[in-house]
């Protein structure tokens, strides 16, 4: 079923739905009267929405019932990527919100290739909007402000645990495996752009706590690295 | 360091490297005498090789030692994917040669979107070559034929472990993680195409010894369900 996240907190037995989701549900699904929906409301609850009539701006919705369904991790992921291209980072967003992350922000990196990005904020919300609606999120990633390494540290002490995937991670470290036994409640996972980590870096990121990891054998792209942790997190986290 | 497949076998102390291998050997990445690359030749052994001469057709380079590493699973990865288009066929090739597949091939099922794919086999070995040389792979991905769900089912009797990634595995089956710890030596991996399988599909599938799996309770794309999949196996076959 159609999932539709919602600027409006359900409070009445009919809501009224505008704009782009109107335009979605009315002529890209070709939606009609009595057919059904998923509504995320702003306070992150799941509703079952018949359609009840549309005029020419807007459709009009009945709450059916509210929905106990919760596809969210049961623990609160950050990722952060070394600062990389428009395409990789909306890419990267994509996937991201499928796999369950809960937050995301770009990190300015010494061998970033880019040195700015213009925070489209507009088009990254409709990015993770859209991903969430496909992959059934009850709750929209947040997008923080782009950071640099000083001010990522300032901010991740505030996480129970900090990762950052290193390809060199030297082998007497623990593994992520052991990490991830560990229960957290909070994660900051943090991966490179197309360069990769200055050693420098390293070395400051391993004075602040955090743990430096090896995804495996082979070199991952700056576009791989975040989906492969964000795998494995979801894994260790829900499989049992 | 840059590494290159080359079509032959090293026998001697120096070989020399034509066409598009040469091409980015000079032109793209510049190289000049001395300069040090990385050889894998047809056999899977990586060589040190040093930079000796440039004609205007072919670059020679001096074999200086034989190299250990391996970067490669220590079990072999079969990726199915459900026909998708070129596109997303392509992109999920990369990302599988970065997580260490081994071999990977297309699945006609009832809901692709698409029909038929012409296999420009050609295209895709090349994409297999540029990814595994950025990501340090000693083997190259093979690719195979296009199936059927009746032929892939004939291929898979060769299989320690067939697992399919459904989103509506049910509760009451062997859960990822405990079939991964198993010690398996050859695994297909079947992942559906953007409308996911048929439950009749799925019937066929669990009568034929495919084990049905969750990737977690969030709907992943067609190209992301791979991706998750490979790197959860890399992860554990890796991770200790």
């Amino acid at each position: 079923m159609q999932r539709y996240f919602i600027d409006q907190v359900v409070k009445a037995k009919e809501i009224k739905i505008k704009d782009s989701d109107y335009h979605h549900i009315k002529n890209v699904m070709r939606m009609v009267k009595d057919d059904l929906i998923e509504i995320v409301d702003l306070d992150g609850f799941i509703y079952l929405g018949r359609i009840l009539d549309f005029n020419n701006k807007e459709v009009t919705i009945a709450i059916e019932e509210k929905l106990l369904e919760n596809n969210e991790l049961n623990i609160e992921v950050t990722l952060a990527l070394g600062l990389v291209n428009r395409n990789k980072t909306e890419e990267v967003l994509r996937r991201a919100v499928e796999l369950g992350a809960n937050k995301f922000l770009s990190v300015k990196l010494k061998r970033s290739v880019i040195k700015h990005i213009d925070d489209k904020l507009d088009r990254k919300e409709k990015i993770v909007k859209e991903a969430s609606e496909q992959s059934k999120r009850s709750k929209l990633m947040a997008i923080e402000e782009t950071k640099t390494l000083k001010e990522l540290i300032e901010y991740s002490k505030d996480y129970d645990l900090r990762i950052c995937c290193y390809e060199e991670a030297e082998k007497n470290t623990k593994s992520l495996k052991d990490l991830l036994k560990e229960k957290h409640k909070k994660i900051l996972v943090l991966t490179g752009p197309e360069g990769g980590f200055e050693e420098s870096e390293i070395e400051i990121l391993k004075a602040n706590d955090f743990k430096i990891v090896s995804l495996g054998k082979r070199i991952l792209r700056a576009e791989t690295a975040p989906l492969a942790i964000m795998a494995i997190i979801a894994y260790e986290s829900e499989q049992n």
